[in-house]
C-alpha cells in the first residue's frame, strides 16, 4: 500500500535513479530514437527536472553507459577455481546474458551510431576490453604476455564482441550453443598460433595439460580429430 | 621535362587529384590532425580553391574514404582457380598491404575518432565487409548460406579487421605470419563450427577434400595434431 505522500529523492539518489531509467530505456531501443522526454516520462518528473541533474542526454547517455560498462566488466570476475574452459564458458553465459538484456543499445553503440559515437563512448569501451584482457591473463597466470598471445586474446575479445553482434540479428542460433562455440573459438585461435610458434604451443600444453577429460576443450578436440580424414585416401 | 607552363585541370580531374592528395595524408597521419591547409599546400592550390571543390574537410574526408574503400573491396577479387586456402592468402598478402599502406587513417577510422565518425562513413565501412562476405560465399559455391556459416564468415572478417589493427600496434609479428594466421583462423572457425553441426561438417569436409597436401589448410591440420597429446597418459 502506498501512502499518497511521495517522499522527495536526494540529489544523488535523484541521478542514479536517472541513469537507471535511461539504461533501460537505451536498452531496449536504439538510443537515438529515446527522447529526454520519454525518459522524464518513465521517471515520472519534469523535462526540466531532467536537465536539472543532466545538461543534455549525451551526458546521461555517457552516465549510462558507465553503469553498463561497469556492469559488464564486473562479469568477467571469475574465482580462480576449476578448468579454464568451464570458467570461461561461466563468462560468456553472463556476458550473453548481458548482451540478450541490452540488445539494441548494444548494438547501437558498437556499431557506431551517428549520434552516440564519442571519444567518451569510445574510451569507455576500450576500458571494458581491457578489463576483459586483464581478466584473461590473470586465469592463464600470465603477467608479460608475448606479442602472439596478446594478439590471441584481444582478437578473441573482438571476436567475442562480433560475434555477439552478428547473433543479435535475428538470433538465429541457441544462445547455448553460441557460448559454447565462443570458448571452442578462443582454443582454436589459441591453438593455430600454437601450431606456428613454440611459446605459445607451451603455454596451449600447459592449458589443454590442466582441462579435465569431460571439459569444453577436450571435447571440441575429440570432436575436431573425428572430421579430419583419418588416412590420405586419395 | 616540363614546359614551365601550368596546365589548368577539369573540374573532374581537380576534384580526383585533391581527393588523392587527401587520402594520401589522410592515411599516414590521423585524419583529425590533417588540416585543410596542408591539403592545400600539398595540392599546389590555395586554401580557398579546395573549398570550391569540396564544401569541407569532412565531404573531402568523405570522398578519400569512398576511394579507399573501393581500392580495398577490389583487393578481395580473386579468380576462382585453385585451392581455397591458397586463394585467401593471396587476399590476405593484399589486405594487409592495404592496412600497410594506410596504417594511422585505417586505425583512426576503425576505432570511431571523434571527428570522423559518421553515418556515412559506418555505411562505407559496412560495404566493403558486405563485399568481403559476397566474395568469400562466392568462393565457397554457396549461395544461400545456413545461419552458422554466415556467422562464421562475418565473424571471421571482424576478426581479419581487428587483429589487423591489433598488429598496427607496434607490428611485433611479422606479416607474412599474420596473413597465414588470418586464413588458419577461418579454418579454425568454421571447424568450431562444424564440430558441433552436421551441415557445416559437410561445407567443410567438401572444402578439405579439395585442398593439397601442401596447401595452408592442410599443413595447419598436421600441425594442430602434433599439438594433441598422443595418448591419454593419465
Amino acid at each position: 500500500m502506498t501512502t499518497g505522500v511521495r517522499r522527495r529523492m536526494g540529489v544523488e539518489e535523484r541521478r542514479q535513479q536517472l541513469i537507471g531509467v535511461a539504461l533501460d530505456l537505451f536498452s531496449h531501443r536504439s538510443p537515438d530514437d529515446v527522447s529526454i522526454d520519454e525518459i522524464a516520462a518513465a521517471a515520472g518528473i519534469s523535462r526540466p527536472l531532467v536537465y536539472h541533474y543532466f545538461p543534455g542526454k549525451l551526458s546521461l547517455y555517457e552516465a549510462a553507459l558507465q553503469r553498463a560498462a561497469d556492469d559488464l566488466a564486473d562479469r568477467f570476475v571469475e574465482p580462480m577455481e576449476g578448468p579454464l574452459g568451464v570458467r570461461l564458458l561461466r563468462v560468456m553465459g553472463r556476458f550473453l546474458d548481458f548482451v540478450d538484456g541490452h540488445g539494441p543499445g548494444f548494438s547501437a553503440l558498437m556499431r557506431g551510431g551517428p549520434a552516440v559515437g564519442s571519444s567518451t563512448t569510445n574510451a569507455m569501451i576500450d576500458s571494458v576490453r581491457q578489463a576483459a584482457y586483464i581478466q584473461i591473463l590473470a586465469h592463464l597466470g600470465i603477467t608479460d604476455p608475448p606479442a602472439r598471445l596478446e594478439l590471441v586474446v584481444r582478437s578473441w575479445i573482438s571476436l567475442a564482441e562480433s560475434t555477439a553482434l552478428i547473433w543479435l540479428d535475428g538470433r538465429r542460433i541457441p544462445r547455448a550453443e553460441l557460448e559454447l562455440q565462443l570458448v571452442h573459438d578462443f582454443a582454436a585461435l589459441a591453438a593455430v598460433s600454437a601450431a606456428y610458434d613454440e611459446e605459445m604451443a607451451g603455454i596451449l600444453r600447459r592449458i589443454l595439460a590442466e582441462e579435465p577429460p569431460e571439459g569444453p576443450f577436450t571435447e571440441l578436440i575429440t570432436r575436431l580429430i573425428g572430421l579430419v580424414p583419418q588416412e590420405q585416401s586419395s
